[in-house]
């Protein structure tokens, strides 16, 4: 176990408590309270390591994946369907008049960009509580921007399942599924930011100190409030 | 204050909490303890009301949104950079030879990309800090599709500045961006599922059943597991 805690740097009690919990299969017993440890341990533990830090996932949740993924009736497909699902958070809006609009604004819409079979996606549900927000919110005109959207949501979506693959390495499946939704999620929303603040320097001018919005240098604190310094947008 | 309460829904108490913490403006006083307040406080209660209940703002936060607003020598550029700062998270990587490779992949893919003077944006600092996980967990390969993500990401921004369109409309800049960017993002990572779902059907077969993943019906209750029945998602 010193071994595996070498190769990981994961400490011997998060260890143990993942061999506790079932996320973590046994070693082979080599005498009394010893055990070996093969490279298959080391990645198992490193694939259960990153779900933990960065899947926010539960160790229920972690527990019912790696099973899974143990389970040869499991094909590589309901593997990726189940991994995609736990990174699924699911919002029903309440029943309504404003509910059954939205319900036809988003099915028109997954229509008109060929998303069918989709009618029970747990992402379609809030899908249809963000229109019924925005409409009672009284901007329907930002529902614009959805067929944009769907564009390059699907060009995001080609690109992840180049990058699944093949689906004969299961673990390799089940790690990127998770990182690359919630990692992924992360660096699409940044990347937004930053396109944002590309597209609006070319549409309203650059910035005249030559520098984005915050005064702080890259290394340095945090801005002290939300705000830019004068002039840092020019518009 | 009972016609603001009737045409915005916002109960009394909330009125006179907003009004004391200066994010609505006073009404005109017409007569001992009465005040009348005009169109022009509706809509802006309206934004409050959204700004706090789906920008995920503090009142701190608010309160400086529409200072910023009222103030005439703030350009819309300025606005327009102020709000999307407020939304945006800044998650600074710690040092280490991780992160100067991390930050020379993020330049470099930048460059790339002709997203310039943006060195100090707190989008940049949070990819750093992404690359610098994915390098360490041993899953560069996942980096082969921030190219694509980024191409996706300025069609992206392109329709969010189509969106808030011209500047002079100051109060629907500021809830545009803000309600945009906040519920903007659950809905081009609801869309990211969707899109997923819908690709991995293509390539690895369409669900039998015809239906996606969850078994529960559209307004039934959540689905109990995060796991779809076997043979829901064909591999």
């Amino acid at each position: 176990m010193a071994d595996l805690t070498r190769e990981t740097g994961v400490p011997v009690p998060t260890i143990k408590y993942y061999l506790r919990e079932g996320l973590l299969p046994p070693g082979r017993p080599i005498g009394r309270n010893q055990a070996e440890y093969s490279q298959a341990h080391v990645r198992r533990l490193r694939l259960v390591r990153a779900l933990v830090a960065y899947g926010g996932l539960s160790i229920a949740v972690i527990r019912d994946l790696v099973r899974h993924l143990d389970d040869p009736d499991v094909s590589g497909g309901d593997l990726l369907g189940a991994a995609q699902l736990t990174v699924t958070a699911r919002h029903d809006p309440p029943p309504g008049p404003g509910r059954d609009r939205a319900e036809r604004i988003i099915d028109d819409f997954m229509a008109r960009h060929g998303w069918h079979d989709l009618e029970r996606h747990p992402s379609r549900q809030t899908m249809i509580g963000l229109v019924t927000s925005l409409t009672e919110l009284g901007r329907e005109d930002m529902l614009d921007v959805l067929d944009d959207y769907a564009v390059a949501a699907e060009q995001i979506a080609e690109a992840d399942l180049r990058i699944v693959g093949e689906l004969r390495d299961r673990e390799r499946v089940l790690e990127i599924v998770v990182l690359g939704t919630q990692l992924g999620d992360t660096i699409i929303t940044s990347l937004r930011r930053l396109a944002q603040a590309h597209v609006a320097q070319r549409i309203h001018g650059p910035s005249p100190s030559g520098q984005s919005p915050s005064g702080s240098s890259p290394s340095g604190p945090a801005p002290c409030g939300p705000f830019p310094s004068a002039g840092t947008w020019s518009g």
